[in-house]
């Protein structure tokens, strides 16, 4: 069994000079013993471990000790700039206004960027999002913008640029060599049960957003047993986190602490949040809905972290207008064309969800819809084509879930809870019983839980 | 990356049957949360790490999770258990009386082993002890019985029974086969900075305690700025898991807490530590000689955990009595002759010292000596050539250094702290350094400390 040595590039020239050499045991042992490791010695590990040096044993440990003893701000700052110089730097200085992206923690039923992202650009906004495949459940947002037959999410960088320039938005795969320290890192967090850990989720998004050359970042961070962080507390913790690094790196920041104890949208499932958020931008949904209302707090938080508006009722009142007048609903229009979207599912957004079968799920018992665990009604989802379980998998994106209650609700035995879009049923009973056991049925009425718990500039 | 799947044999039959398969992920998450493991989890990790199905990167983050979230005390002694069954289990049942061993958690000057075990079969015990190769600075036993022209350490089973039935003792190599769960993960932690943490120390030490045969075992756990344990608080700890995973397997497990803030003995070296050893073992030493005085005090507990004696009293006096008989000194000469020791240099034992050049180490200061690096002076000691800086190096056995000087002792600039045995002078300059860097010469007497802090039944 043989450890790296790494190489560590001393760079404040005035007080060291060259290269030193360490053992990567003894940046180990630091971490382990909550001694702070510099900033070169944290750039070495990743530049290391990218380049195959140091073996995955001695990264796993390394990371391991990081999830349970934690980080200093420097060092996660220090990661996250590591992290994000391991590959490609995206350069998007030559498009014309401040470029604002958006990202959430993972939600279920969170079809928020369709909504924000258009609202935004009709505002004048400049939307350059580069997005990663879903890791969850369900599908992230290319498998929703792909569930619209002809669109490609893979384009040149010159074509993602000339869209954005055109409509004021667009969202593309993440360009290949896009952090691939993150890529190697996530890969071996996941198997050693390291996926948790705030500096480690934290560098994990915070250095893909740098990379991808946002210039005005906000944050979703979901709470609730559906989401990394299962209070507010541990939320705003991460949220704190990943704002601080951002505009430490001079990006305008901030976060909302979102609620995830039931699914956001009623819509889990490709096609069918595409649906939902083309409603939305419709403005046939109340102002208060969970989804419309989250959507427009991302959308004012974009506005202002681009300079577009001062404050949050003035931005508010931007995005009404732009619901009221159609323009959101036109610019998602205008890019899913752009992207090579057909013409009969863009204008018959209905057709996103002919499916075979439609199966409604009512409840074993009257009562109060209490906790909803929204992860399971995930899983309920991806049980019927709607996510992947493992890489690789086809989605079917026509197939899911929409629900027909909310925490809080009242119904009978009579009263269906939710409605299955079915093609293949081979799952269709334990995708059923999963989604029943997902939501609490109580005598009592629950208490209310806020949608937002908390804003972090 | 792939993580693997464990089988985990369900053993407990009337509440769970047959077999279940999980995924090491979940065991590590678990750790990670300070969630206890079951019985038959434990045993899947060590079985499954053994056979090559989990993969380092696994098993190193889940002993990294051991390291930072401890185990329950039931959860050691399963690990204990599993690594000992890890392969084969050595039987002593032919041989009469309780076999006693006697185990060091590792400290410089420490030739307890040569002084105590002749003076127990001396006084009718038995003493089958298997032991491994060093892994400090200087050598372990086997190293120091080498050192010895024609000794032999590799001896068969039946050799080594027929020597403990003759003379009362023999100490020889591990079998090759002993707990090979213990050579893999020792190198895994070795490299991935997990060599610490009390369930994995202990683990270590009592599987092949267990795994070798002996019937009572009695601890020397070391604590200060030379051993794994810097504070006696912690050798405690360490010492308590030990005795209680024994004394649970059904082993007489008794421990003393001992300092190692100096080297135990003054001579530091292989051959040097054996005529240091034989001048104890011929009453030439003072009894409160810190080295005979320990030795004496492990070897009465050898003797009540053999049940040869029932007081620490009545042990002292027994032991006693062999010392000025001469008949300690005389079992280990007869031990040696037996593994193949040359009488040339068992008679005249300062042959074993036979270096080209002797040199002098005077201090930098006069004053009062404070406390003393054990563990740097090992490794001036291993400069010289006495111990392994890796695996493999060779020792030169008559190489070394004495002290002259204690912890309290007042000196001047005239009188030599340490005499070093030279036969290559390449690192000579090297560990004159590292010996006067290890010894604090300070204005004050130091406070006394004790030699023995605690025992622990």
């Amino acid at each position: 069994m043989i450890g790296a040595t790494v190489q560590v590039h001393l760079r404040n020239l005035d007080t060291n000079k060259g290269v030193i050499t360490m053992r990567m045991v003894d940046l180990i042992v630091k971490t382990r013993r909550k001694e702070a490791l510099s900033d070169d010695e944290i750039h070495a590990i990743v530049s290391g471990f990218t380049k195959g040096e140091i073996p995955d044993y001695q990264m796993s440990a390394w990371m391991m000790a990081v999830c349970l003893e934690g980080m200093t701000k420097r060092e996660i700052s220090e990661l996250t700039l590591a992290m994000m110089n391991s590959g490609e730097i995206v350069k998007l200085d030559d498009l014309a206004g401040v470029k604002v992206d958006k990202h959430s923690t993972g939600g279920v039923g969170d079809s928020t960027t369709l909504i924000a992202a258009p609202l935004v650009a009709a505002c004048g906004g400049t939307v350059a999002k580069m997005s990663g495949r879903g890791l969850g459940h369900t599908g992230g947002t290319l498998d929703k913008l792909e569930s619209v037959p002809g669109v490609s999410v893979e384009l040149t960088m010159e074509r993602f640029k000339q869209i954005v320039a055109d409509i004021g938005l667009c969202v593309m795969g993440q360009t290949k060599n896009l952090v691939p320290a993150d890529k190697l890192m996530y890969a071996l967090r996941d198997v050693t049960g390291t996926v948790e850990g705030i500096p480690l989720i934290a560098s994990s998004i915070m250095s893909k957003k740098l990379a991808s050359g946002a210039e005005a970042i906000v944050l979703d961070v979901k709470a609730g047993s559906g989401a990394f962080m299962h209070n507010a507390e541990d939320a705003e913790r991460l949220a704190r986190t990943m704002v601080d690094i951002g505009n430490h790196m001079g990006r305008r920041t901030m976060a909302l602490i979102t609620d995830m104890n039931q699914p956001l949208g009623l819509a889990v499932g490709n096609g069918l949040e595409i649906i939902e958020a083309m409603e939305a931008l419709s403005g046939k949904l109340d102002e208060n809905d969970h989804l419309l209302n989250v959507s427009l707090m991302l959308a004012a938080k974009m506005l202002i972290a681009s300079g577009l508006a001062k404050t949050a009722e003035e931005a508010r009142k931007m995005l009404m207008e732009k619901l009221a007048s159609g323009e959101g609903l036109n610019r998602l229009k205008k890019m899913l064309y752009a992207m090579g979207g057909k013409e009969e599912y863009i204008e018959n957004p209905d057709k996103l969800a002919a499916v075979k079968r439609l199966v409604d799920v009512y409840p074993d018992d009257s009562g109060y819809i209490g906790d909803m665990r929204a992860e399971s009604i995930g899983v309920a989802a991806q049980l019927l084509g709607a996510g992947r379980a493992k890489k690789g998998d086809i989605i079917d994106p026509a197939t899911g879930l929409v629900m027909h209650v909310r925490r809080g609700d009242r119904v009978t035995k009579h009263d269906p809870i939710a409605t299955m879009y079915v093609n293949d049923d081979s799952h269709l009973e334990d995708a059923v019983a999963m989604l029943k056991s997902a939501v609490a049925i109580t005598a009592q009425k629950p208490n209310d839980i806020p949608m937002v718990y908390k804003e972090v500039d």
